[in-house]
């Protein structure tokens, strides 16, 4: 009754890296790299920002993910797209502070064990399917499906249906007061 | 012996992304993006074309078709590449009124819930092997192959084999007609 | 005793469109499409010439294998590309006779129902394991791997396989004539 | 108690092709082509390099591995990228030599009938899931990835576990020594 659990995501942190992506790089030799990603995902996060939720996209210098393709992602999805080094939490942490958010409230997407915290923290949390084992263990949901392949999009199924089931139990609850 | 279903099936409309594309992106940070697609589908739609049937590709601003993909299509296959937003049925049923069609002689191909109504209304309509559920619900045929992967192709068959069937049909109608 | 089966291949067809490659074409909205290939079959490629077969590699205009694609797998392979049109037959036999082959010692690889006549008259012919039923029939060998995906290298070992059990073959029949 | 197998392990050669990547490669008629590889790999290069192993990758003339690729990978990685031809083992073997390292601490991973010396000398030594026989059969060990999937992260992983097990045995043997 207190709490209502995934009630209020309203933002959604995403690792670009082996979620968004699967993980392949095409190597272009003087030219820039390629990465793929699935419509069926970019579809998914459209539905979570549809529904409220703005989404944070998470790279690292780590990844072949450049300034320039940080910046067509940002353009194409319409969201944030944040450079957060080996430990995200410090950075997603400063966002959570800066605009006054709960964790609960938080839904955190990883492939990597350096997000083992942020998806400890987070209300709701996932891994694709390939997630390595010390990532998997601190997420909440783990996807059927794997990075790239329409992970994201199960798991923005599984938000908006979290924040659908709270809902509807906030109604429940009322009517259960009001009957009292 | 009335209405031979699927008899007259004299225009295709067919969704690029998801169903001649495997929805994979391939992202160039700062240049065009690619989409692959299968030298068996489009062998599927030259078959429909060298039937009589005239096919019509959709693609929706959302899609990462871009407009100089959109003209490379057209003269790849021959056919015309229509724009049609969030909902198909709109701009599919101007041209179903404007040719003098009827649904039932259309066929239809979708990996999409938009696609939903167009799936429902079309003589013959197909969905590949990985759409969701609302989508496939609505379809007359669900295929074996998935987007990208020979789905367009095996649509292409089943139409020309109802088409064929239809034929024989009509024949053996007429005989029958004939020795009453 | 009399024709050696497979003993003298002298030189292998092969179509490059889901044979050497997978059937997937990235297009480029306004550049050049690609296609990929693996090294397992280029490599399968060279053991034949190696073993001083010549290899003559197919397109067709209807494959999305420009003619700058084609000079490019000439000069990599070291072989000749040949532009056959729809029916093969035709091209391959003005070869055959050229070089006053006998098309028993012709091995010819293809995945398309235009090749049947083709795998019919070759002494060795394969298709991918993904081959249409109706090339399939035709073909003396069905690969286990798919096209592009290692079925050139399947096939070049079974023809390198071929001639050497027929030299065997060919020395116990010289052995068994002088003892006798 | 003489010679921890594995513990001392210095420097790892790795194939590139079909090591780092699946052997794929995307054809661009005038361009450079594109090979992929997996993050999962170039992280687990990264985590031996941070372990104090070096990294060097071999290519050869025959791999449509280009000089442009191999220095982006040289950058990208921070590794040596060393052409080795035909037959590795000479090369290798220079650099052994050069070193004043014993093979027992040299770690090597190919994927090529040619590598069966190199796989047999070193005392780590991989292939990927699909290699050849005549490599397999060479290699200490077979790992559950195949090229580019994944295989060399497994082989770093096991790597690492050789010698953290190494170091763990040795700790107690000197504790056993003491306390004799």
């Amino acid at each position: 009754r207190f709490g209502y659990f995934g009630r209020g995501v309203s933002i959604m942190f995403c690792r670009v890296s082996r979620c968004l992506t699967n993980g392949k790089v095409f190597l272009s030799p003087s030219g820039e790299d390629m990465v793929s990603f699935h419509t069926r995902d970019t579809t998914g996060l459209r539905m979570l920002q549809n529904d409220g939720v703005e989404v944070v996209l998470l790279t690292s210098s780590e990844d072949p993910v450049t300034q320039s393709m940080a910046d067509k992602l940002k353009k194409m999805i319409g969201c944030e797209v944040m450079d957060v080094g080996e430990e995200p939490l410090k950075d997603v942490q400063s966002v959570v502070e800066k605009n006054r958010l709960d964790w609960k409230n938080v839904a955190y997407m990883g492939n990597d064990p350096a997000d083992a915290t942020c998806l400890n923290l987070a209300g709701l949390s996932a891994v694709p399917a390939d997630a390595p084992k010390d990532a998997a263990d601190s997420a909440k949901y783990t996807c059927r499906h794997a990075g790239g392949m329409g992970a994201v999009r199960e798991f923005a199924e599984h938000i908006l249906l979290q924040k659908e089931k709270a809902k509807t139990q906030m109604k429940q609850d009322r009517i259960d007061r009001n009957n009292f």
